[in-house]
């Protein structure tokens, strides 16, 4: 399942349901505000105005406060944003790890679990039923802090389908894979709506939701894991593609080089040659610098401590280290330069293991980036590292979540939770 | 300036304005239809529906037919788009020509004309003088039908800024060229709104309203010129990017390879090596091909008698130039599996000069790209030669005007024309 960040533009049959959503956006915004606000600044109607909000407070989305704004005439009740009984979960599944967040309508994280898994090792089922288990303890936490679950996200790193299915996500080895219809029964077929998307597609989403560059309508996630994956947010959405099999910048091939030719660059886990992650990936670094940590032909099972060791190198200035890392820097800048000539992104967050590394990528990655740029000066973008840390993937699972309630899919309160 | 094609995300204030652009929408795609219809199908009340209707009317975008539909109880007067005295233009100039079309609010051709001209070697103010007395003349017919226009679009195959300045065109020799300026000077500050885009996001603007493929909402269009654009169209809507610098397709450096390396591959106009124009761009292959053609380090004034000769000698079976368009082929092809792995395009329109060599060009492309793209099957995507012609760019500058009209700027009728 694909996400589109931000609204969308509006159907024929779908008025209320967006007039809904702009009263939702306008109160995000501008809380505390009036009735009377709305309505000056939407154009739409008090009367229309007063049901929309009437229903906004029905579902416990917006609130009351005791506050009074003193204009000429009656006192104007002010409202502000509520959802104190809701919670958006996400879910992350990765070569080496697990993670899971919640968070709440205004964003602030509820909990926040990662734990080392092998995923490039389990079989697509353990895989997914292990991430469930992770997300049915989020969910009965959030239940028994009288929070209803409004949906959940599993991030996957791979090619995934408008219908949830997972073709081919070469980190974690699966082929084929029916992941939404695995996720759903492992939950148990939960009334939530549940999905599943790229993992630095949701990053991405993410990133425009809470980063540093929030906002930014034209922005690029950078995922340094085992593969290297991107999220692109373009004009301020999520670009989802034909079929949503979009950001393998980790797949581009710049190696091999010659068209036609076999090249001679490294093999990449896809099977071709020459691939951006096969020559800058963070697992490919650990495969080079350090051979003695992952056994002759294995799988990385977590390229934490590998990663740590690496920054320990490159700080206390190993040439050999240092030397890799420029050289991956120049590889992912080429691919910046790629991405700058042919979409223009205002910014490009490198996250994941690039965070440690990106002393030593970054310089490397924006000089090359700039020659390779058609644009004067990189078409104005900058290369930052990511302030979100590895949950990233799983928080944009939670967003895409709280996207879908902004773009008007509001939830029905279902019971009166203790929440308060 | 950039364009946005479909309808934009409704903004707060301008709800009047998204409703009238629903109506008109909706009016295209279903006329006749009655105002009940589009109540029932808009979910805007009749009254609303009326007044918005009664507007558009009165700015002669729709009329009432002499129709009525038969119903129970009254019967109801069937609406029309009109349009008629209505006409958006759209100019390019390129590196070996000047073109103009102008269309009615239906799309309808009303003129199309294309000159050469040497669009390399003239200096940008006498270039962009030449284009606007296209423009004039193109505007007074208009006049002279009795028809109003709405807009007028400058295509330029290079960056251009939101504020309608071309930072760098190298096929063109432009450098920090305030093009939209000039142009409002040399058309003589018209009343209608003036624009300049990039000529491949215009052509793709154009393949995504007229093109056999309109309507899909991952499309994008490759120009062959004397160099090579890329307009994407992402999700139903034109990308603009940070700064419309976007589509350079034909200056990623796919040939030098290795980062950090001085490439040895061709140099490119625009002072790089290894640009994929370089080594698969029309300009490319007819220096390549037919040294005689050009004279010692000169500029291409006309690409079209050799882009005849390429042809005829490719299909009497040459070898050298068999083996030239497979190998440009095949650069065209690793670009197409850049695009494909970054944003899933559904097809990809190859069109300019490419469309008379899209024989020899396009089987090695789509092998190519099948081979370089991680999605399986070519994550769905086509190649096939456009047939819009050689005035695509054009046509989009017009199709942009109508963009800005379908997205709720709708004109004002200055004076009852003697149009019908």
């Amino acid at each position: 399942m694909q996400t589109g960040s931000g609204p969308q533009p509006a159907d024929f049959a779908d008025v209320r349901a967006t007039n809904l959503a702009v009263v939702l956006r306008f109160v995000r915004a501008n809380a505390p505000c009036s009735r009377a606000d709305i309505a000056a600044s939407t154009g739409l109607n008090k009367a229309t105005v007063s049901s929309l909000v009437a229903d906004l407070i029905d579902r416990r989305l917006v609130r009351e406060t005791g506050l009074t704004e003193r204009r000429i005439g009656r006192p104007a009740t002010q409202l502000v944003l509520d959802g104190s009984p809701y919670a958006a979960v996400g879910l992350e599944v990765n070569a080496d790890y697990l993670s899971a967040v919640a968070v709440d309508l205004a964003g602030q994280r509820l909990l926040s679990w990662r734990r080392t898994f092998a995923g490039s090792t389990a079989v697509p089922s353990k895989a997914v039923a292990a991430a469930a288990a992770l997300g049915r303890r989020a969910a009965a936490r959030m239940a028994a802090e009288g929070r209803q679950v409004l949906g959940l996200t599993l991030a996957v790193p791979g090619l995934v389908d408008a219908a949830g299915r997972v073709p081919l996500a070469p980190a974690l080895g699966w082929r084929d894979v029916p992941a939404l219809e695995l996720l759903r029964q492992a939950l148990g077929e939960p009334a939530y709506p549940v999905a599943v998307d790229n993992d630095a597609s949701l990053a991405a989403v993410a990133e425009y939701r809470y980063g540093a560059y929030a906002g930014t309508p034209n922005l690029v996630y950078l995922g340094g894991g085992s593969g290297i994956g991107a999220g692109l947010v373009v004009d301020g959405r999520a670009v989802r593609g034909g079929h949503g099999y979009v950001g393998e910048l980790g797949h581009i091939q710049l190696d091999p080089g010659r068209a036609g030719r076999d090249g001679d660059g490294p093999e990449c886990e896809c099977g071709r040659r020459g691939c951006l992650q096969a020559v800058a990936g963070v697992g490919a670094l650990v495969r080079r610098l350090l051979p003695d940590a992952i056994p002759d032909g294995g799988a990385i099972t977590d390229l934490e401590p590998e990663v740590d060791e690496l920054v320990r190198r490159a700080g206390a200035g190993d040439p050999a280290t240092t030397a890799a890392l420029a050289e991956a820097g120049r590889w992912l800048g080429h691919a910046v330069s790629v991405l700058a000539n042919l979409i223009n992104p205002q910014v490009v967050v490198f996250g994941g293991y690039f965070v440690p590394l990106a002393d030593w990528l970054l310089p490397a990655a924006e000089a090359e980036a700039r020659a390779g740029t058609l644009a004067p000066d990189l078409g104005g973008c900058r290369l930052v590292p990511s302030t979100l840390g590895h949950g990233a993937a799983a928080v944009g699972g939670a967003a895409r979540v709280l996207d879908a309630v902004d773009a008007g899919q509001l939830p029905q309160l279902l019971a009166a939770g203790p929440a308060k």
